[in-house]
C-alpha cells in the first residue's frame, strides 16, 4: 500500500467570527467547499466521496445535518458518512477520510465541517449545550463546567512542576498576536502577559484573556490519491505536494476523577500521548521537537497548549512553560505554535477546528501563509485536536514532499 | 491489498423490546459487546479500535456519547471514532470500519450501537426528535413527517406500477411471521393480511401494521483481518470464516420534491440502487437474484421491502410485489428477505439497526440462525439500511468461505 499515499489537494476556511449573521451553517459549509474546490483546482462533480463534521444536533437544532450539507453542496448521489468525537471531530473527519481513500473504498474525498457555536453565545444556549456534553448522569447534575475541569487540571499541573500564570498567560498573548496576521482570525489583539493577568477570574488560575473563543465558521479540505490528484487538479503542478503522513488517535476517561493517580490523574492528557505515539511511529519520528517544524495545538485554554507541547514530547513535563516564555514557540522560534492564532485568536467553531489546523499547516507547507507568520522553510507540520478534557486526542502529520 | 481481506469475528445482540425499563444505553451497549466478545471468543482488551454507532444526542440527552460509551466497556486509552447517518448509522459504522482495518490504521475494531428509542414513545418525545431529521428549515415547519413522506413514496409507486395493499400487506406478515423464530425479537406475530389491511389506518396506504417499530436494543461486531482473527480468537477455527466482502453508499436529496422526475421522482430510492451499484461491483456480482442467498432489507415501512428489492436489481421496477406473493422472499422462497424480522417484527433501535442486521447475517452464513428460520446452504448475504427517505444508503455484502 506503500504507493496509495494520501494527499492534500487544498483547503478552504471562511472568515470566523463570533456571529456571522449573515450566514446560515449551510452557507458556511458552501463557502468553505467553494473555497477548497477554488484552491484545488478541481470540478466537485469530480470529487468521488464526501464526509460531514459537526459536533452535535443541539447547536444545529437539525437531526441528520451530513444528508442536508451533502445535499446542500450537490453531491448526491454520491456517498457520504458523517463522523463526530467532540472538540476532536475535525481531526477525526480528516483521520477517517484517510482510511476511506487509503481503504481504496474511493480515490478522492472531501471533508467540510462547520459550526455556528458563537451565535448561540448570546441566548446562553452554548453553555447549556457545551454542559451535556459533561456526563449527563453523573457530572452536569452536580454543576460541573468545562472551564472548571480545565482549570482543574492546570492547577495541578501547577502543584506538579511549578508551572506559573505568566507563563501560561504568554500562550495567550503569542496566540492572539499571531492571529493578527491571519485574515480569517476571529479576535487578533495586541496583549501584554500582564493585561490577561488582569483580565477577569474565570476560574482558578485561568482568567478570561486565558480562555478560547465560540465560533461561527466552516472549512474543507479535499484528500485524495496523488494519481487522482495529478489527473483532476490544474493546480497540482503548481505547488509542492502536501502528503498526509500519519494519524493516531487516542482516548481517556469521561471523568477527571476515574483517571488513574498518579499518571495521567489530573494533570495529564494520556490521549494526546498515545495519540503522538501512533503517529510518529507512522511517520518514523524520534525526535518530535526537532523533526517537526510547525504545529497547531488545541489551546483551549491557554494552560492547555503547554500541557499539549508536554505530552506530544516537544519536551518534558513541566519545562513547556519555561520554554514559552524563552520564545522557543513563537513565531521565529524554534518550533513554532498556532502561527494560525489557533483557538485563542482564529477560533474554533467547533466541526471546523480540526480541519482549519489542517489547513494552516497545509499554508505553511506549501509556503503560502501570510509572511509576518510563514514558517520559514517548513516541512513537516502537526496537528493536535482534542475533546472534553482529553476524551478523545487526534494527531495528524502532514508532510511537504518536493 | 486482496491479502488484507476484512472478517467477521463475531457479534452479539440484546433483546429488542418497546422499553427495556432494565438499562440505560450504556448498559445495553455493555450487554451487546459482552455477548460478541463471548461470540469471538477474544479478550476485549487485545481489540485495537473502538467504533461507536448512534444516531442523536437527542435520545439519550446526552453530547459525546462516543466518549462516554469507549470508557463504559473499557477501551481507553485506544482510539475511538463515532460515526452517524440517520437510520443508516450502523450500516454506515460497519462501512466506516471496514475502511479501518482495510486501510491498516488498525487490524481490529469493535463497531457497537444502541439506541433507547422505544422508551421515547411513551412521552411522545421520539416523533419530537425524528422531525428534527426532516429539514427543520424547510420541512418541519409545514408539518411534514416520515411516515406521511414514505405514504406518499408507496402512493407513487402504485400509481407507476400497480402495485397493490395486499402485496405490501404480505410483508408485514412475512416479516412478523419470521420474528417468531428469532428470540431477540420485539414484536413476533402470527397475522395474516387482512388482519393488516383492517388495522387502523396511519397515512394512506399505511396502516398500523405496515409500519415498523421504535425500539430500545443495542448490537455489536468485531471486525478484523484474517491473520488477526487467527491469533486472537479461541473460536476461529470452529466455524467458516465469514469475510466483509463489499461495501456501498448512495445518497439522495433530502426533500422529496428536489428529486428529479421521472427518475428518481417520488417513487424510487435513487441511493439504493447507486450503493447496489458499488457494492455488486465490488463483490464481483452480476445478478443478484441468483448470487445473493439472503438477505436482511430496511424495511421501515412495508412497502419499503418491495422498493428496495427492486431498487437492489432482485427484479424489474413493478415485480417485486407479485414476487412477494408468490413466496419468493419468505423463508423456504428462493431468496429470503429479513429472516430476522426486520424493522417490523425484531425492531429497529436506530444506531444499532444495521449492525443487528449483519449479525443477522453472520448467523445465516454460519448456519447457526435458529432451524425455523435458517436458510439452508446460504453463503453470501446482503444488508441494505437507509436514512430519512433515502438520503443515506448502504449496502454491505458478507460471505462465507470454506
Amino acid at each position: 500500500m506503500a504507493s496509495r499515499e494520501v494527499v492534500v489537494v487544498g483547503g478552504g476556511i471562511t472568515k470566523f467570527a463570533a456571529e456571522r449573521v449573515d450566514a446560515s451553517v449551510r452557507d458556511l459549509v458552501t463557502e468553505a467547499v467553494l473555497l477548497a474546490v477554488d484552491d484545488a483546482g478541481v470540478d466537485l462533480q469530480t470529487v468521488e466521496h464526501g464526509l460531514t463534521s459537526y459536533e452535535s444536533d443541539h447547536f444545529n437544532r437539525q437531526m441528520t445535518l451530513g444528508a442536508i450539507l451533502h445535499d446542500h453542496i450537490g453531491m448526491v448521489p454520491k456517498p457520504n458518512v458523517r463522523v463526530e468525537g467532540g472538540g476532536a471531530t475535525g481531526a477525526l473527519a480528516l483521520r477517517t477520510a484517510f482510511a476511506y481513500v487509503k481503504s481504496g473504498l474511493c480515490d478522492s474525498i472531501i471533508v467540510y465541517g462547520g459550526e455556528t457555536n458563537g451565535r448561540s453565545v448570546t441566548s446562553a444556549t452554548a453553555q447549556q449545550f457545551f454542559s451535556l456534553s459533561s456526563d449527563a448522569d453523573w457530572e452536569m447534575m452536580v454543576g460541573g463546567t468545562y472551564t472548571a475541569y480545565y482549570a482543574a487540571m492546570m492547577r495541578e499541573h501547577m502543584r506538579l512542576y511549578g508551572t506559573t500564570e505568566r507563563q501560561f498567560a504568554h500562550v495567550a498573548v503569542k496566540n492572539r498576536r499571531n492571529a493578527q496576521f491571519n485574515p480569517v482570525a476571529q479576535k487578533p489583539m495586541d496583549l501584554t502577559v500582564d493585561d490577561v493577568l488582569n483580565s477577569i477570574p474565570i476560574a482558578e488560575p485561568y482568567k478570561l484573556l486565558d480562555c478560547s473563543l465560540l465560533s461561527d465558521g466552516a472549512a474543507a479540505v479535499i484528500l485524495a490519491t496523488e494519481d487522482w490528484a495529478a489527473r483532476h487538479s490544474t493546480r497540482w503542478n503548481e505547488r509542492p505536494a502536501i502528503t498526509f503522513a500519519a494519524t493516531g488517535c487516542g482516548t481517556d476517561t469521561m471523568r477527571l476523577g476515574d483517571r488513574p493517580f498518579p499518571y495521567p490523574g489530573l494533570a495529564h492528557f494520556r490521549g494526546k500521548r498515545e495519540a503522538a505515539r501512533q503517529a510518529y511511529k507512522m511517520a518514523g519520528i524520534k525526535n518530535p521537537r526537532t523533526e517537526i517544524d510547525v504545529a497547531e495545538l488545541y489551546d483551549s485554554y491557554s494552560g492547555v497548549e503547554l500541557q499539549a507541547c508536554e505530552e506530544l514530547g516537544f519536551c518534558e513535563y513541566g519545562k513547556a512553560g519555561s520554554l514559552a516564555e524563552d520564545g522557543v514557540f513563537d513565531l521565529g522560534g524554534d518550533l513554532p505554535v498556532n502561527t494560525s492564532g489557533g483557538l485563542l485568536g482564529r477560533g474554533a467553531p467547533v466541526g471546523a477546528t480540526g480541519i482549519a489546523q489542517a489547513i494552516e499547516i497545509m499554508l505553511q507547507l506549501r509556503g503560502q501563509a501570510d509572511p509576518r507568520r510563514q514558517v520559514a522553510n517548513a516541512r513537516r507540520g502537526l496537528t493536535d485536536t482534542h475533546a472534553g478534557t482529553g476524551t478523545h486526542c487526534v494527531v495528524n502529520i502532514f508532510e511537504r514532499r518536493d
